[in-house]
């Protein structure tokens, strides 16, 4: 159960996968929600039966995200929004691919701090929930989406000293591959990425939302950093040989 | 609430602090618990309103360790013992403290999972649970405490890789600084270890023990690999400067 | 002394710091040397004492970024332009500051490994440096900049990955505080920027070119991946405490 | 060049491999050398061509280290001495192994520390410099030496803090996979020792010696704190996925 200190929450790539898992869970603990997404139809369903806010925003249009969260005042803010587009790494992402991915991965989470978290100091309260994953903190293929959730391991970790002593908290989730459409727009081949969703059993999206639901509910006085959380079949690490038919002898 | 896959665990240092709080727990969900300390006087006390079994073990003695170890199967192996000696520093231990603290921080936790792991393999089912610390995860002032929680980190990581498809998992809980009585032994000085436990809002046993009971409670196919928790008064991090008086030039 | 294996160089933020010391050591040994800046000045008084190409870029200006690097066919890229806008941190750094910052210290560094490296694998030979820091590696004070830092880490080290097998080498040199023009556009207020910058023997633009150099020297064979380098009086690290006035009891 | 501030130095593990190779380069520079093994055959036929200081001990003998080498004054230590027992992991590592490893791979390593850096700390001069690994960096196969060389890495950054302001600089060597007998000590089966050593462009220890020359070679104000080096053809990383045949459901 979430912490009673905490009464509303944004949620941004609220409106499917881990984002819209987490929103029926806040729901049901009748925090009062700002959802936001750039695809709002499933949140519109959603809301005929449960009442909430729908936001409807394109991350990459940073005025309107200003305008936006400027006039919100919320004590949770998950950070949800992510793509996984040049997940297949530099040599094959677009150039689009890298300027989209950075701006959604990265920079809109900066702005979206920025929006949010002064009010949440002022107000001497709050929890911020970043999204990251193991590719953020194992050397995996992909240069692209591997250097975005590098990036926010490292944003929550210095948010974290930047709070410190303001009584807002900050907690990283971690997860490994999950069940949800970040393959489909991930590759543009789809067998590839039905390849990447299968073979194994994966992590679901309410796993990750468990791992949310807990963080939040912890007493004030103790903060849960960092979860790592994989599928149990599924092991970051090694250190293989890749030998190459021409080493160079000098 | 624990997975029900579980029945039964071994927890070492399970006479105070975290390890007894985390056997609280576990008898609660009716787990049979085999309970290892060298101090096994709170142990014998609880014994008397509920049924769990005690082992009285210094885990220095090696012999003794496998002697009682190669006994029991359990399902959960919560590696928790470790004692604070030499967490001042390397310039401040003493031989002794470095002989005595890699012993059982380091040496007796590996003996444990050789007696204890092979069998949940065997098994095909278990969840170990090792006790790391933000003093394996960060640059801090001890040498010697510090070496010997990163040893864990990593111990934890890798046994993660080696049990690949064992289908056992793997977590690892890494705590910032825990009102228990590690500083009274970490300390020679009274005045020092009270001063370090004070001044602020202190994560409390039951605090990690709530991130134990989180991570047994998955479902199997989600490994939760690593909680870090810390005071939220607590941030581990910064860059300081330290000036010398006399640098040097060349 | 370079490996004889490479002729010729990018180098990314060539026109002051550490760009341009290594600029200096390149054309020492011969390098055929590409030197890309937005700020060319230092760069043509060079060029009269010395041969080498300047290519006027800001790396703002993605078309052009494209435009110029897809020219090039280089066997090292010294990807070093970077920008210390929002140092300050998340609460402090404006709009503005986020957005240049993460363009110059992420997105153009993905775009200009895109350009170059492609050709680097096609012509089985390159070795790519990348400009880290102690701020990707450690928790610290500045979200903005540390989150860009720590984006490079991870591509530094996904790239890596990718590049397995192609004879492409690829090193991260992560600095600590170092004296170049760094915190004067990191801080506005001038005497900020001064204290950040005096008070203990500060690193210098040529031990950093040093640790290039010496990545450089190596044996194919041998990948120096990651230097960190820091001010012996400056060390990441420790677990500070921040107590909070008025701490919630929930 | 070894800064001319420095003058002798003691190498643990000089015997052979890299610290043997440290040695013949120490020697050139005019060092005054201790090289300290447990087998001193190399070292004994070097000494018939030119002078230095053989120091025959077993680091399991805590006792005699002490003795000895509370007699030394050094400005350099090259705590090199490591033993690949156990490399294979804990479900194949014998209780010896895990008792000599654990022995001379950290505790050995901490009494060294502990023997030599006050010294150098009264004498405000001196340089550490720490054989860690690839291995205690990223997850890998071996709990056991992974968690070894996991202790070296934290006692590494540690001791750092803990030498702040001090004037000694510590450095951590970290290296991949090294053409030295390592794989005839970690492996009891010849022919996987031999697999091991093979099937790609090895690192040789004359690499290690190269990284280690320059950390020395360094101006006192710039501390080389940590090199990690591969073989080019060796990439740490990747998230594998390890299929189990009958998931657990619940």
């Amino acid at each position: 159960m979430i912490n009673k200190i905490y009464k509303s929450a944004l949620i941004t790539g609220a409106g499917d996968g881990i984002g819209y898992e987490t929103l029926k869970r806040f729901l049901k603990e009748k925090i009062i929600v700002y959802a936001l997404d750039k695809n709002v139809k499933k949140l519109k369903i959603l809301q005929k039966k449960i009442k909430f806010n729908v936001i409807e925003l394109d991350l990459t249009d940073t005025n309107k995200l200003y305008r936006e969260l400027s006039k919100l005042k919320v004590d949770i803010l998950f950070a949800n929004a992510g793509v996984g587009r040049g997940a297949e790494g530099i040599l094959k992402a677009s150039r689009d691919d890298i300027e989209i991915s950075t701006k959604i991965n990265i920079e809109s989470c900066l702005h979206t701090l920025k929006a949010i978290v002064p009010k949440m100091v002022k107000n001497r309260k709050g929890h911020v929930v970043l999204m990251g994953s193991l590719a953020g903190l194992y050397p995996q293929i992909s240069t692209v989406y591997g250097g975005q959730k590098g990036a926010i391991h490292r944003i929550a970790q210095s948010l974290r000293v930047e709070l410190s002593g303001s009584r807002v908290k900050v907690t990283e989730i971690c997860p490994g591959r999950t069940k949800t459409n970040f393959a489909e727009a991930a590759f543009e081949d789809k067998t590839k990425a039905k390849k990447f969703m299968s073979g194994f059993t994966l992590l679901e999206a309410k796993d990750i939302a468990d791992t949310i639901m807990f963080a939040l509910s912890t007493r004030w006085r103790s903060n849960i950093s960092t979860i790592e959380i994989s599928g149990t079949e599924q092991s970051p690490g090694g250190v293989p040989i890749y030998p190459v038919k021409d080493p160079i002898l000098t």
